[in-house]
């Protein structure tokens, strides 16, 4: 048997076993070292985001080791067993036409994802609060290095997120100055993406609560910090303004969960022609906007919607590099039967302010 | 001496004359033959724009014969006394890193514009709605044939903006799906273009009052039009579902004036990771939008400013090539004396509703 | 049973006859209406590809009705029974990274191929010379209007590789000018992509024996034609220059099989900064080529391979839009039992030079 | 009266005395500090360029502080008297559509070029090896720090020329394998500007005299280094597979002069879809190349012209941040009586092979 945290409800989750998967020579199973918690974990638990079939085993950022795998499947995949692997959250047809030309993740024939997927929908363990999760034949997974410390290799999620949003999405390379707005986990992903790929100046913005992220951005490369808030807030497009000699960003990233300031913000922190890229949901609520500026300063807005497998490889790339503290970032690990606390904690709900990236370590319980 | 409308103050426009200017090496005069008129011209008489210096001469749109110029501009430019020329809005520096490298629409050291610039300002004579005007040196031109007929050679402007808002920002090229929404001048023109570039479907959107100009935009080779309001009005993202089989058009071009709900008609409309592009202005007043829809879409969303060179090239061959029956966008022509009756048939201030193209022709005062 | 065309060896076709498969819940099987030719053909049939297991049913532009089709095939391609499709090539293996993010043309782990697999891989049927043609789980393929004419439905490929080749890879849309070196169908079919796409003017050359195929090419639309050998013929920089003010093409597109004048010719005839495409094979030989042209005029090369689902969806499209007459392309239809005189028709090799586009219908048998 | 060395014809520079120029609202004077010298002064010096109207004064990379400055040179420029400034070699007409749309290394109606224009010009002062340059109203100049050693600063073209070649030209970014065959200046500034920009594995090629080339390349952040010639000379194709699985890497960068094989190593290094730069000018002589490579493998081959404003900005940027051992990469200062012999030690034509970085400084003489 299996254990396995389920989502029953909003803000339950209780534990329950099933039935070890039985493989074939298309799919697998992965033992589970670890399985990061993001916003979204957030949104789910609380019962936001609408789109999950209770009841549900969660975790979209499953990290683990290959402990069973078909013929087929370890041909197709490049994989053995004992190989450790991080899993993209959806899984896609692979055969429309969105799917054949890339754009896997518009992919409108898909009917399973890794911590979305209904325990009714056999053999019930897809997400990663989990001993063990089953590898379905259109499963997308991506090898990465076992010497690495689980806490780093299991960031490779929050980390695909900086590269794909200031990077892919934001093109952000070589001299482009940027401006990231909110300093959680991925917000300093992004930090350290674009570091990596040669950004010139970037700002960082948080709150007076943030000031523990501030300090991490800076030990990762960030330019310049802003507090936003409190007594000695500063207006974010003023100090962008003053560090770019009145020019504004190339690109500015928002990040922030639900304020609905930051997007105007970032309009207004851009230069002629800058980019802006969206990846801060904001509950499905109207944001009031000023168009006229996204024309008149001749803006691109782009969404982040997710990781790809480009952004999941330079990620991984990243991470295997060294090149960055990324210890810095994780502050929480949990056991199997404590997902609910660590939703929580992420979601600063308890006392514990302090949370960047905290995972479930099944082993850990 | 030289007559020209004088803007004083919000639809205050007066006849006054001017000395014609001196030119030297590197400037000319240009004859005025046709300024079109489009919705920048009226929230400009109407006083919105802000940025206008009273007095001065409106009209950013000038179509002309060159009168005189200087031996250092002929060779510039490319042209000689007695060629038509078309006129672009912004006189900008041409030796800032901008428009070193061709954002000289960005161009923050520009002093002049055609249109725009006060009569304090020597020469005076910036704007279209005049009998000449001063060719400064930093003035962007393009030839364009004499043997058209100057109401459709007059058209440059909005058809520059079809193709650059169209083709250039949004993207659509061979097989792209379209939706135009609103049946304006530059509605229009964006069909037009779309179909040269071998668009796919393209609907285009309208009010009832609108009917004329939806069966223009049939005539153009738009596959759809949709009215939008009264009785029988459909709701567009239905529709789109309809004619797409479900899937979304590539792209939305929103170029409706001041409303709020195309916005987020674009925003549905278009397939995941479709592409939207901002073009009507709304006054600079808040939109309530969802935002999380450009992120779980994965949209792009690009602001429309202006037309720039290479879109203009592009508009100015396809009037030439005679392709397209532009003459059925050409509903008034207006003299001299006449400037603020012509802004207000565009407007649809006056009884006439009927105005599409509207343009006013100095000599036929 | 069921009958295909089988190469044992360079120049040598024999018919045969094999078991008809038995499909399951992921494939299918597909009644051949025809396969098209192309110079790719010639040179299998020449033994000059080397790539090729012998034997093997050739034939790798099959057009045809699904017979059979599993269910699970069924709903993953989106057909059904008694659907006309076009097939690709290429029969990737949808799980590595190339495939993954798009670039299923670099697949390293595709093992089989329409037209390409050895008889000895079951069920042998993986050519479009044949009846009946065997549908592999991984197939590419796409839907495509019954009421066509099946020659002109057969056409899929040359145009693909049209739009590919001088859209997606060259670049042309509204206003490129492009010179295309070559008048065979895939020449031609450039002509027609080019020209839905928006393209300015379009050269086309061709020898003195093509005479046929330049009036095709000026039917399609083409600005210039220009004869290149010959007692009156040109040389093509020398008409480029004249034709484009001095300043050369945008695009050149080089399709001559075998000739290596034609590719220097390419890289004089475009702008500086202008974009060649590569697409006529020279038996892989060495070509002379003075690469400080590359340099010293900012050139882009790119080499066509072959013809993506991006590219064929398109193609189809505008063959169903009916807004080309492609009837004056097809010059030949064979039965199944002519194949070695199909291809050797569209080589030249026989009495008759007239052929453009050649194809085999297996049921003209 | 102001030196500078003017050749007069091939090996043969002489020094001369000019009247100091006189400047006006629009020009300036520029005090020559430094003026790399690279393979193309190799070249010009040999007469091999053809291009150069002698008498002229070459150097066409010059470093210098600004001694005179007209008011609107100075407001277009924005710079002023005593500010350090790096020069282009291209003085665009800044008029035409190419220079309008950023595309001025293609300006036509250009007429000056610094370090290329004969001495029969007035001022004659256009070239870098002098004690004094003429500031046209149209030279394209970057501002850069004066507190940089005038060796650093003086290697803005080389370091522009790897960033434009491999990252802009190239695409490299974050995690892109890059090839570089060449390890003189502009190969090692490649290494350079890859890596900063977030390069994956950079392999560098050189021959068993490149020695300490190679170990700069090694101290500079390239991963392997690989001798192609003498007794354990390696096949470097086969090293580019092994170090990459196999696959090949993303881009390869020719910078060699003359030869004719790495061009092919080229093709056959970068992987399937990859990209090749051209930058080594092979003396306008023809190179056979197997073009069937760059269909087959779907390569896009460019020529690299040149270094454009936005390469040298993130040059200039680079240099300034002071991240990479740039000292590593200077060898020789000479002075400007020198000139000639600073050339062929660049050249290895003298006794010292050792040089990588050589420039010629006035202020040493």
């Amino acid at each position: 048997m299996v254990r396995a945290a389920v989502q029953t409800g909003p803000r339950t989750i209780e534990m329950r076993e099933f039935p070890r998967p039985q493989t074939g020579a298309d799919d697998g199973l992965l033992r589970v070292e670890a399985n990061g918690i993001c916003g979204s974990d957030v949104e789910i638990y609380r019962g936001h985001m609408g789109m999950n079939p209770h009841p549900f085993v969660p975790g979209h950022e499953p990290l683990g080791i290959i402990e069973e795998l078909g013929e087929r499947a370890a041909e197709r995949w490049g994989v053995q067993v004992g190989d450790r692997v991080a899993l993209e959250v959806i899984v896609p047809c692979r055969a429309c036409d969105d799917c054949l030309t890339g754009r896997y993740q518009a992919c409108r024939f898909r009917k399973y994802g890794h911590g979305v997927t209904g325990i009714d929908v056999a053999p019930s363990l897809w997400g990663g609060f989990a001993e063990y999760l089953y590898l379905s034949p259109n499963t997308v997974l991506h090898k990465i290095d076992k010497s690495l410390p689980v806490e780093i290799a299991a960031m490779y999620n929050p980390l695909g997120a900086g590269v794909r949003w200031a990077v892919d999405l934001g093109g952000v390379g070589l001299g482009t100055t940027l401006l990231v707005l909110g300093a959680g986990q991925r917000g300093l992903a992004a930090v350290i993406a674009a570091k990596a790929a040669g950004a010139g100046t970037v700002i960082v913005t948080g709150l007076e609560s943030d000031a523990h992220k501030l300090a991490v951005a800076r030990d990762l490369g960030a330019d310049h910090t802003v507090v936003v808030d409190g007594e000695g807030g500063r207006d974010v497009v003023e100090v962008v303004r003053e560090v770019t000699d009145g020019r504004g960003v190339d690109v500015a990233l928002e990040v922030t969960p639900m304020a609905a300031g930051p997007i105007t913000d970032a309009f207004n922190a851009v230069r002629h022609g800058g980019r802006v890229v969206l990846a801060g949901l904001k509950g499905g609520r109207d944001i009031p906007l000023n168009t006229d500026l996204i024309i008149n300063r001749a803006l691109t807005v782009k969404g982040a919607f997710g990781v790809d497998a480009t952004a999941n490889k330079k990620a991984i790339a990243l991470l295997e590099s060294g090149r960055f503290p990324l210890e810095k970032l994780h502050t929480h690990t949990f056991g199997l039967d404590e997902v609910g606390v660590a939703i929580e904690t992420l979601a600063g709900e308890r006392d514990d302010k302090t949370a960047i990236h905290v995972s479930v370590h099944p082993s850990a319980t």
